[in-house]
């Protein structure tokens, strides 16, 4: 008997035959005496459709109206899950993320979840009711309706969590865990039974899908127990945990994360004084682009290249901002190339192993693979390539840390 | 400089192109200085295929979530027409029923309207913004979503307008009025420039779908000015009135009215005691039927026949529900008929004059139509005639009414 919040994504929930499956996979639970919040999201391709919808309405569609249309995906969801429940003898009710009050501050289409009153979901809970809950969702103090950004149902998950102080938040996907790199690309990839909340940080902000950055942020600050399970097959999945478990037998490295649509930019020759780096960056900061990594390399006396890089789709429009400022700047010449990837090896372990890098490189180097950007973290690294050795560097790293051999933890 | 409330339904938003004309109406409205509340119902076909998602999900839907569901349909088109008219320049924001506080009962699928709060429209309208509000929807005492039943839309734009006691409620639709008769079957059907809430009132429940039938109910009670217009073309539309307009010069019979798709059960040799019909008419109502027509006839010295009609849709059901109560009902033999419509005429002027009705029953008889049932009220006669003679019948009755002539009337 545990108090459980559950949080099915938009391909768990994408046909009615899948949501048929959810409700008796979340019957099973209920029959095992649980106490069920269930957040789920819009059916896969709704998101998109709506958001289509919206920007044929409007060049720029307004921000407050995009939440208003994009919140009906959910509450589609909600309601076919409550039925689906009810319809195999599962009392339960479904709820928008306004009608259980999940406060956020008024940042529409990118809102942060400030409070959330468990009142009714208890009072839901008391009657026996499994509560299903529409994720991604808010309302801001006028009770104007907002949304979180994308994957922000994971966010709506540990929020309620957290609130309801529950026993654990289990993210349920069709990947069921976090594996040691995409399955898709690493035939031999595994599953991790456990990772840390920092490792898990480093690879939500590398690009990797399963959860959503915010969400892991918000768990490990509120001490949430999380896991990513798998929503069709009764499998283990993986639990994120507060410290490394097992540490002496602990690989140093736990995985191999990689963005493949990356783009860069070097804008060459321009004046090596204080303030150049803001001034290339303001503008595009300006135009809403979000810049990953940044590199500066001198060039000669009184001139130096400054690299950074961009998602694929920002590329054209990062070119052209620069283009337009480029006399302000004191811009040279400007080189861009879109056909790149980032590669990152993750592991809390690294903090206190030396060489990791250097059997990086050296890994790459040995498959013929040349590196153009590095940059590091604690508790990650991360290479710029060429796009069309991502799969070898992913495939052969992970080879050369050894991920495809099963451990033996003591105590996990 | 009017306070207006304007009411858009399904097929008048059914596309984007759609939407941003009625959004190019709506600005110059705005543009000779109204203030504007719209109501708009869901894009046609939508609310179809949300229930559609809901009966594959559970054979009868809870009526709880069927609402939280279908209220989605109109969600999206005020997002959409808020969006359509801030990229034209005119400032606007969508509500849902529950954020501008459409209070109803609870009862789900077919609510009524309790209240309406109009502090926030009228805060939006100070602001100089178009406020765009879903139809069809409220939220209950505590807070459950709920609907209005099909055309609720029209009820909604009634009650805003009570409500704000606005100047007048127009109604939209792709018809643009109240005709003679409906224009697709008699090509000389006029569109009347005004008529009455009674005759309006005996329009909707005899299924004219030009306004719903609790909308003029309510309009009429609550003396708002009411009338409808069409979508897409400056004509004049029809003004539905408390009193008739040019009393002396006004034909008799306003309009001709059908129910094309009728069924009768005509239950045999019952015995003739009292309180046969409610015996027969239990578990028809029990069964969620609505009957329409009661006539019962005089067979024989001790036992009767009884018919009524129903709507085509719940011909077998209404069949089989008589045959399994037979024997309790005592019934002798159940005959049916699923091929038969009704055709009604209807004027206020008829109270006052003699040898309409005659009229009506001679035009059928020359045209060789044989009538089945006849139902008679202050406002209208009714008659079930064989399918097969409905264009006939309207038509003809059309002409035999002179409701193609032109009238002049004098002060309208």
């Amino acid at each position: 008997m545990a108090l459980l919040v559950q949080k099915f994504g938009g391909t768990s929930v994408g046909t009615i035959e899948r949501i048929k499956a959810i409700a008796n996979k979340i019957q099973e639970f209920k029959a095992q005496g649980h106490d069920l919040v269930v957040v789920v999201s819009a059916m896969s391709g709704e998101t998109n459709r709506l958001a289509e919808l919206a920007h044929q309405m409007q060049d720029a569609p307004t921000p407050r109206e995009l939440d208003v249309i994009l919140s009906t995906g959910e509450q589609v969801t909600v309601a076919l899950l409550a039925m689906a429940l009810n319809q195999c003898k599962c009392p339960a009710r479904s709820y928008t993320g306004g009608q259980v009050s999940i406060r956020t501050d008024s940042q529409h289409n990118n809102a942060r979840i400030e409070s959330v009153d468990t009142r009714v979901i208890r009072e839901e809970l008391d009657a026996g009711r499994v509560v299903v809950i529409a994720g991604f969702q808010g309302v801001d103090q006028d009770g104007n309706i907002t949304t979180l950004g994308r994957g922000g149902s994971d966010t709506t998950a540990v929020a309620l969590a957290a609130a309801l102080e529950a026993d654990e938040c289990q993210i349920y996907t069709d990947v069921g865990g976090v594996y040691t790199a995409d399955p898709r690309v690493v035939e031999s990839a595994r599953r991790l039974d456990s990772i840390t909340f920092d490792e898990m940080l480093e690879m939500a902000s590398l690009g990797s899908k399963v959860l959503q950055i915010r969400a892991v942020e918000f768990a490990g600050k509120y001490d949430v127990a999380l896991s990513v399970r798998h929503s069709f097959e009764k499998t283990m999945g993986t639990l994120i945990t507060m410290e490394q478990q097992g540490e002496m037998e602990r690989a140093t490295v736990s995985s191999i994360a990689f963005n493949r649509y990356e783009a860069k930019l070097i804008v060459k020759g321009i004046p090596d004084i204080p303030g150049v780096a803001s001034r290339v960056l303001k503008p595009i900061s300006k135009a809403n682009i979000e810049v990953d990594m940044i590199v500066q390399n001198v060039a000669d006396d009184k001139t130096t290249d400054f690299t950074f890089t961009v998602h694929r789709n920002d590329f054209q429009k990062a070119m052209s901002v620069i283009g337009q400022s480029s006399d302000e700047i004191g811009v040279h010449e400007v080189e861009g190339d879109n056909q790149i990837s980032k590669v990152s090896i993750v592991g809390v372990g690294m903090r206190s192993r030396a060489g990791v890098a250097s059997r990086m490189f050296e890994t790459l180097a040995q498959a013929g693979i040349n590196i153009q950007i590095i940059s590091t973290s604690e508790i990650k690294i991360s290479v710029v390539i060429a796009e069309k050795y991502l799969e070898l560097a992913v495939r052969t790293l992970h080879s050369a840390f050894e991920l495809d051999k099963e451990l033996v933890l003591d105590g996990a």
